[in-house]
């Protein structure tokens, strides 16, 4: 078992820290009636989306559909700490750990109010989707996650 | 980043390991044309399902509809360390990591041929399906485990 | 092959037809880059649970797991008249087509502007999630789908 | 509501007939404990890709990948009959209904035993999947369609 990662307090997020909030929907849940430990990594993948749009000022699928830049995943984690439940809405922070010089590190926890139910950490990797190798990443990315991290430490 | 896995050579996998081969679909893949990181863990969930019927001797589908034990996850990790092709064949292997009180650890590494493409690592929490809360692991079970595992090994 | 169906052009809608906008993700697209044909139908459930609440006041999730009423589907179709693309946003109708005893028709157009790019009909059957058969339409939910259908044509 | 699709008997299929059995697994399931009406076409989706190998004697990812033919939906459609419950095998047969020029349409029942749970009817569009534009069938394709067609009847 890995280390159990502890996702700050929600009150002492700084306040540049990109938030989300998700609606938990009947298809995220399975016959236990919980979201599905999978389909919570689909979610967070949704918020990373509209994070690199909100907080870093790129579109995500222009990066990948026009300029071809890769942005799949070298590693993800996820401890869950409570269940989400139907009609839940969870609220995710983006907070960047690392910023590699082929990868970034992320950490996402999902608060329900102030009570912690995720904490994920996912590493990107970029990647040159024609050449199908890995590519140092591109200086407007590596510029706007230093500058959010900046801001949201 | 959490440290990643080292997954077992293939070749160095004990006789007794469940292994369990699956085929990479078109519907397991995204636009950049591997499988979606998420789809992995979706994968392996169907993979452990297979492993307590062939290996632990017990009916997935009765512990929790009928028997209403319940079998999340407390953790999920992986390392994705090649890209999934559509097409490809990935065995996985199931090994038995630690037997705790009221959860278990797996170690599920995936290899296409002799080369490992995913290390996945997972933490079973057995629950009370009816009750909603953390429970013991039901005897036979942790028999079962403890069986597979000096086997595996 | 099914009659195709045809959507009401866009700007044909009356104004109290409840109107969703969704935004196309990375995770809803397939290998050939475009929306893969059964997500479409998880895009359209959500667009479902939200008219519950906003439409017709009703709570979906408390439907099926206070209430336990179940809102399963009897049939379900759709008509791919254009690709969905990443970063698309797709504007889906919900129309009321007919109120049974037991079920209730819903037509659920979806725009891309003002260009339709999928028309899905969907039976929606109600059953009783505890005895595990069908069940008539609770009062209250006939009601308000009376009172839409209503005002949406 | 469009007709409900009436599935053969199926001790009425013809011996030639592709049968394809698809263990029914939780995360197929939703919280109603049945299959997710959008899950049946993912496993349905698979059933065609082992059809196209099995039955065809074509690689659907090679046709995909290597010769950039896509084979997405114009039309999908379900009758959903009985519940899928975890642990189910279903098994789904594979008939061809109409080759047309640039499309073909297969009508895909499902059964537990000789019970049918669901019927589905697909219409398959081969586009160019580099010029994004419909294309017409390839012949090999049509005339492995129209020699299982004359098989299986």
């Amino acid at each position: 078992m890995n280390a159990r990662l502890a996702p700050p307090a929600r009150d002492s997020l700084p306040a540049g820290v990109h938030l989300a909030p998700v609606k938990i929907r009947f298809a995220h849940c399975d016959p236990a009636g919980i979201v599905y430990f999978a389909r919570w990594f689909d979610m967070i993948n949704g918020v990373i989306e509209d994070f690199f749009a909100a907080a870093l000022g790129l579109d995500y699928h222009v990066l990948i559909r026009d300029r071809r830049v890769g942005l799949g995943y070298g590693q993800a984690h996820a401890d869950y700490l409570k269940p989400g439940l139907m009609g839940d809405i969870v609220d995710f922070a983006v907070l960047v750990e690392r910023i590699g010089g082929a990868s970034f590190g992320l950490l996402v926890p999902g608060y329900r109010g102030s009570e912690p139910v995720i904490a994920a950490r996912l590493v990107v990797v970029t990647t040159d989707l024609d050449a199908h190798r890995a590519m140092r990443l591109p200086d407007d990315l590596r510029a706007a996650l230093a500058a959010y991290e900046e801001r949201s430490r």
